[in-house]
């Protein structure tokens, strides 16, 4: 039904899995396969990816180091709306996807392809992620998704694909991994298999990224963050890039056991799945971004903020970085962080991240208007009956027909 | 102006300055006065009010333990919403204020008092929220706030009118608090003076209500809490009553360092303060219900009431609890809590509250249907193909013309 | 690849379309079929729906008036919302489908059927509709939509199969109709072939519930509408049950050319579609409740409703009546209700529906309050000061650093 | 208390109020007087208050042509919005006042005066419209509010305050007025006295910028308008300017009988009040607005807009024009404005504002995707399959454990 496919762009990390996406895209579609492997910071070096394209016989190979760009374009305007989905997950590996699916759009429009392929399964958020971003990037693009269209539903019928396809297995690939894990520089998640039963406890080997609070050390460590524009510039009053500052925060976060979190989560898909993430330099910087806003921001603009976070961070899961709303969302959050700016003092103890102090130029804490203390006359004390009497209003006006206490 | 004041309901704390308001009211209004002193769960005897009420010639004197109607109708409701205002804090202080003004206007209709007073000053949240319950519940009653009407501005005027009206002064009520305390059995609250200065860390003295996390034990602590209708009705297997429930929490949490929040804060006044909270016990409980909630509540269910909750939180932060608003949110809140049941298995260590199990007869989390293993059917992956495309189809046709990722 | 269907409960017009599915089903699944035939006031005699389902030999036939239940059930709950799609759709086609629905599952159960059909296409948000309803109604059921199945796309093919199953073909229909339609007692919708391109006017054709604006009298119709909990019960003063008011209704609001609406909308699917649209009485009943609430309702709980109320009916138009989310809203909704009663006077004029009177025993509205003459000490004019210099506080404080106006 | 004031800024209209404040701000506080009166097409020559300014002894005299500043950077902005307060009223007064008082303190700050003065009485939402306003643009000025001051508490009063102070009074405004009025470009409202029972009819007589539906013409006037950016930028093909685009669309409701409105509201100082308005023009804009968005806009975008519309008017409503959170949400309506562009055809009929075209170079309604006939594989049909399989999955789970129909 659907005309032939030329040139595909594939996602792909040089593992087993791609690698097998990769002969299958050759054997099905007969069709060119371009490689593109990116560094977000999963902590895996993308050179082999080369060589083994090039086993594949791959002529067009990209691989780039996109930190920078994932750090500064996507995970700080993410994280000026302290985005937290569920009440509680960081949003790790949905902010990664539309980098990827943007910069595979990109390449293969450099080179001409008519396709793009990726290695998500047909179960999972990461699945709709790449493809919204695909199909809005770029309306005429091709999708694959192997794992929805093939018949290796095995991990047996896989290998003996690998095999009788001459693709190399690592002797650790034989045995099946104990639980899936998706890495990069704002996170680590890890899922299924032996972490599918939300009643059990996750084993410490489950754990990449942070050592366990109980590992960590008796002293705290203390730290300052510096904020321009709603963003973190520095870290113990040295500027770093956003990647740099990322990175040094995680190496805080990693040595104090901080950032782990056991979530049962509900997919856009539809169903609900566990997941264990870490997330130790985000975990600090949403602590720290919280901390410096609560001195800058406005009330009525923070109050804003928090009442469309939730369907931001619910946007980003469900992977519609690239639609007009969250554009809109974007605009209203990034208009509000323009004095976002000072220092935040941190103490890291254990799994604790203890806001112990914040400055700001642009402070709207006014010592003089709180004090318990004689005010000098910043705040004149009548005003506040007269502030109850009309907010009140209302409630005594129904109260005098009988719905008292707010009854309706 | 105002036509004379005959009976006036004093919510009385036996301390230096609600005698010294009770002195005050019977001098500048010539009315009798009754006290009423509740017990919170604010940890400090209550007896000792009747004797000094009676001291003042009272007549009388109402003594009451609300912790257990404080902690159902109150405390519950409120954390069936996972409440939290500004993204921290658990609004312990909040949560009292109607509970005090509805038994204050009780007492006021019994006795037949024509008025009420409260002790809070003039530049909080806590004036407000006395006042929106007295008006709302008795559009007719006059409300008397002493320190928005009297002339003792400072502690030493304070302190000469308590001489001069042969009131009692404990010798450590002579020299000034460093601080001033809020507190009930779900948190305490510090402010003011030495903590004034928001970049400066509190110290260690100022908590009351939790060891510090460095001084907590360095084994975690694990229990279980069970959960009915969204309400936490037992402890390790053991069922108890809301108050005895939240005490027994509280002891764990101050073991383990757990609940301390140093936050700025948006006063509904208008201008921002620093608070040192401790909320022991609200810290398990908020994270332990998260978790049942996790497993048992729909994820639209899950996502509508994250969408309310910054309004509901900022209801009962400003004084409303009762409105007609906050009741139709709570009607909205109760409705989805009808299945969430089960129990959450919690470690405690050190300030973290570590979730490691959770378990329902109710539960939504199905293993067959997320599995990375051959699920028998139970989920197509093909209609993840459908999904989304017609996910994606406002986003092709907007690429279609030019407007590219969601651009507008 | 899916077992075998047994039985089959197909929701059974007795029109061409539907009378080809009834064939189509028995022929491709070989399985006995159940007709459910339902009165929701589409103005259409339901009798003959049963001899042509004797001609086929269905031996159980379901011929149900379901007025009552259907503006009991659904259109007062939704009503109590204001519900519109898009600031201008009743969602009149939206809220018929879930009681269809409904009453299919029933029926199946009843039957023993394992499977139900229904007679939308692919492309529009009624299969959603229908299909969303039957799986939350019952999860194990069959679905058949066979507009999605079959290879019978255009009229032609659709013509053919029914002279070659011999299904009678009457004159009209030999021909093509020139635009679609959905009625019921609620509001009539038209939609495609000749109102497909947006920028021309419908003919009046297209118009069968309403006379235009145009030829209505050149004199208004003065009514009044009584309401209690939030439900209209009577017109000028007769107290008419659900679906005679409604009907009543229609009448008034079809004589006067009310209720008309030409609209391009947002489909669930993720196209544009244009409706012409017309909700005679529904047009009315929205403008009288608004009235009754605008003196019955406290300002919060109306923006409260206000302000869920796109969510609600965006529920709604998208099918997921049956869902969590949508009892939780209704429950917010119902809350809101117990004293939105009193009379509402209405003047239908030409398309318009003036709003000339509203009178309550539950009235918030004080003109003792509100008038401009000497109010007797009701407000303190005084308060509004206070209410000011607080309401202000934060943006004073913000000024007074240099972000003027409320810049940021 | 205060300290002196040395030189006002009176918003001054030239009536006998205004004339009466000026009297006695320069009796009462010895102070001098800056007039400013402001054309925003109230409709009322200006000059003649030029000339009774001088007859006060007024040196520095401010009359200024303000219309096309407040259509393009008040209005058009507002209506981007949809914005609606309490589903109907359109906000004609509140979105005049925001200017009126940043001109005024840009005047007193030009003139170096240190306070402002406005003619708002006490209970209104205008006298915080106003107020908020100088707070916000600055911290400093002082805010003199007559009606809060003085005792002119009657009309009686008044006059002779005015007689006594040789103030001239015309005839007509020697009995009282029926029914208190403002007006500018966008809409004339009229409130209180007459009308203060909303049992009653308006007569007549109140309405002044609309002639009845009964008395427009019997046949449909046909306009089209233009649309750039989300604004109106041309009638029937000409191109307009802000001020004159609405002046024209005033001429076109007002002779088809359009815009009027009898409205039962909610005042933010907490009182329900009656007020009549007429929006002639801004009734067409509206609905033009939104005719022109349902083609251009996003599905997404476009409920995002709807879901936040309440909030915002609400904002401008109560007076937060010059507030954070009312910029961070026109950042988010105007980013959603970029394509919003084309032409919308209506009739004007008798009250009616019937939509019956839209058109643009940015359509995102797409006839080859929705048409009933064969769309070339424009849209897949299965897809459809697998989106309600997977938008149900989660009701079939909670249906599968006995939460039928979406039961919680």
């Amino acid at each position: 039904m659907e005309h032939k496919i030329k040139k595909v762009v594939l996602a792909y990390s040089g593992g087993l899995d791609t690698s097998v996406i990769l002969r299958w895209l050759q054997n099905t579609y007969k069709c060119e396969v371009v490689t593109f492997t990116a560094d977000l910071g999963q902590g895996e070096e993308l050179e082999p990816a080369r060589a083994k394209a090039e086993l594949f016989g791959i002529k067009q190979i990209f691989i780039e180091d996109l930190r920078e760009t994932f750090v500064k374009d996507f995970v700080f305007p993410m994280f000026r709306a302290n985005a937290v989905y569920e009440g509680q997950y960081l949003l790790g590996t949905s902010i990664a996807r539309p980098l990827i699916a943007q910069r595979q759009i990109e390449i293969a429009e450099m080179v001409g392809a008519d396709a793009v392929a990726h290695g998500a399964t047909g179960k999972g958020n990461d699945q709709v992620r790449f493809e919204l971003g695909y199909h809005a990037l770029n309306p005429n693009i091709r999708v694959i998704a192997p794992w929805r269209e093939w018949d290796l539903t095995s991990r047996t019928k896989l290998l003996e694909y690998a095999e009788h396809n001459q693709i190399p297995i690592t002797k650790d690939k034989r045995g099946e991994a104990p639980f899936s894990v998706d890495a990069n520089l704002l996170h680590s998640s890890s899922e299924g298999k032996i972490l599918e039963d939300p009643a059990l406890e996750p084993e410490e080997v489950v754990y990449q990224r942070t050592i366990s609070p109980m590992d960590a050390p008796d002293k705290a460590t203390e730290i300052t963050i510096d904020f321009s524009h709603g963003d973190a510039v520095g870290i113990n009053g040295e500027a770093l890039s956003p990647a740099n500052l990322l990175t040094r925060l995680n190496e805080y976060g990693k040595a104090n056991g901080i950032g782990r979190l056991d979530l049962v989560e509900n997919r856009f898909v539809g169903m609900k799945s566990r997941g264990v993430y870490e997330t130790p330099g985000g975990t600090i910087l949403l602590q720290a971004h919280r901390a410096i806003e609560s001195i800058t921001l406005d009330r009525e603009a923070a109050h804003l903020k928090d009442s469309i976070m939730p369907r931001y961070a619910e946007l980003i899961y469900n992977g519609f970085w690239f639609s007009p709303e969250r554009r809109m969302l974007q605009a209203l959050i990034d208009t509000s962080q323009a004095s976002v700016a000072g220092t935040v003092r941190l103490k890291l103890y254990k799994g604790n991240v203890i806001v112990i102090g914040r400055e700001s130029p642009h402070s709207l804490y006014s010592t003089r208007m709180v004090t318990f203390e004689d005010d000098a006359g910043a705040y004149n004390q009548q005003d506040a009956a007269g502030f109850i009497k009309l907010n009140s209003l209302r409630l005594r006006l129904g109260a005098a027909i009988g719905r008292r206490g707010g009854s309706l």
